[in-house]
């Protein structure tokens, strides 16, 4: 009992630094929630998760998730990756039944997470309004990224681009580091700072290159050169 | 005055249609709300909004707009068409500040709006919370919607394998309309029933084929031939 005393108080303050609305939920409430919390843990390259699962809200205490889309001829779009203390809402049933697309959920590194389910997560947001709209929100910022990657990704070709603008620089320079801002790479590339930069991240985040102030270093030439193909 | 009145009087049915939220508000928000209502006009072809405009809510009177994004070598996707009595809030600044992606609206006829500004339609939000759990639930239905047909075209090229589908039936039928119902469609092409009748639906809105009981009648050969390439 003294361990699940302590791990409530964890879990609360991690609900009071992930959830903007926890101080408006009455004790009661709080506990209901807390109560309804499970760890859970997923081994590696496991799929916990597709759009017809009964699902619920996931905090990872450790390993990552990689949330990605499926073509049928068994492409993969990795959409997002979910990283130590990230949240993903998308697979509560208050957001995923007016989601109409599908994703895919996999276990990259071993993940240990805490998960509210449906039926407690529902409730909440029944009850409390700023909790409805703080999932509303968060699920809108989140699925609009999406949007923004797809278009960048298979509309734009942006991750081609930089991918052979990258690619042409170290070449040019003999290096394994492009040494320029992402406003200079920006420029060479005729495209927009912001743009460049989420696509930079996006890249660091697929484990591709490396950001520092130094530059943009090459982390993964193989990769890179798959995405001009 | 006696115009005025009666316009205030549809537009209040109006939106007591539109918004499930119109009950709640009291009489003076309500007032509000349709003191700060313009009727505007647009004709064909201008774009009316672009991200970063400063926009509103706009519901259609008269006509039709389309949306839809544009790739850098100036190739378009019709993301979807609002027409008369359709409500657009993606342009709402509440909404438009947490998304990230750029659209265009365009005027396809020559269209009559309502348009609620933002500041008015803020201020509503910030008072109602059913007001805003209203605009954000909507909004993902919006862009969930437009997160599937990007999947679906870009990813899956479910528009060109559909397209070569029908091409082919009314070719070795020697007839204008493929007399299949949707689920068999599926079926033939390897695919779901959901997504096929989505597909041509949205086929239907651009135009191209029109639906019936009988089937899908092909209504412009050239296009659906320009989908296959």
């Amino acid at each position: 009992m003294g361990d699940n005393f302590m791990d409530k108080q964890i879990l609360s303050s991690i609900y009071h630094q992930k959830f903007p609305f926890w101080d408006s939920l009455n004790e009661a409430d709080k506990e209901y929630i807390l109560n309804n919390t499970a760890i859970k843990t997923c081994s590696k390259a496991k799929t916990i998760y597709d759009s017809s699962d009964d699902g619920g809200v996931i905090i990872i205490k450790n390993g990552s998730l990689r949330m990605y889309m499926i073509s049928e001829d068994g492409k993969e779009l990795t959409l997002m990756r979910i990283h130590k203390d990230d949240m993903c809402i998308l697979s509560a049933s208050c957001i995923n039944e007016s989601i109409s697309f599908d994703v895919f959920i996999d276990v990259e590194e071993d993940v240990e997470y805490y998960f509210i389910n449906n039926q407690t997560f529902n409730n909440i947001n029944n009850k409390y309004s700023v909790a409805r709209i703080f999932a509303l929100e968060t699920t809108i910022e989140c699925i609009s990224d999406m949007i923004w990657l797809i278009q960048q990704i298979l509309f734009m070709s942006m991750d081609k681009r930089l991918a052979i603008f990258l690619l042409d620089e170290i070449s040019r320079t003999n290096t394994d580091t492009v040494m320029l801002t992402h406003s200079l790479i920006a420029k060479y590339m005729g495209s927009a700072r912001e743009v460049v930069s989420r696509m930079l991240k996006y890249f660091e985040n697929e484990g591709i290159v490396e950001l520092s102030r130094r530059g943009v270093k090459i982390c993964d030439k193989k990769r890179l050169r798959e995405l001009t193909i």
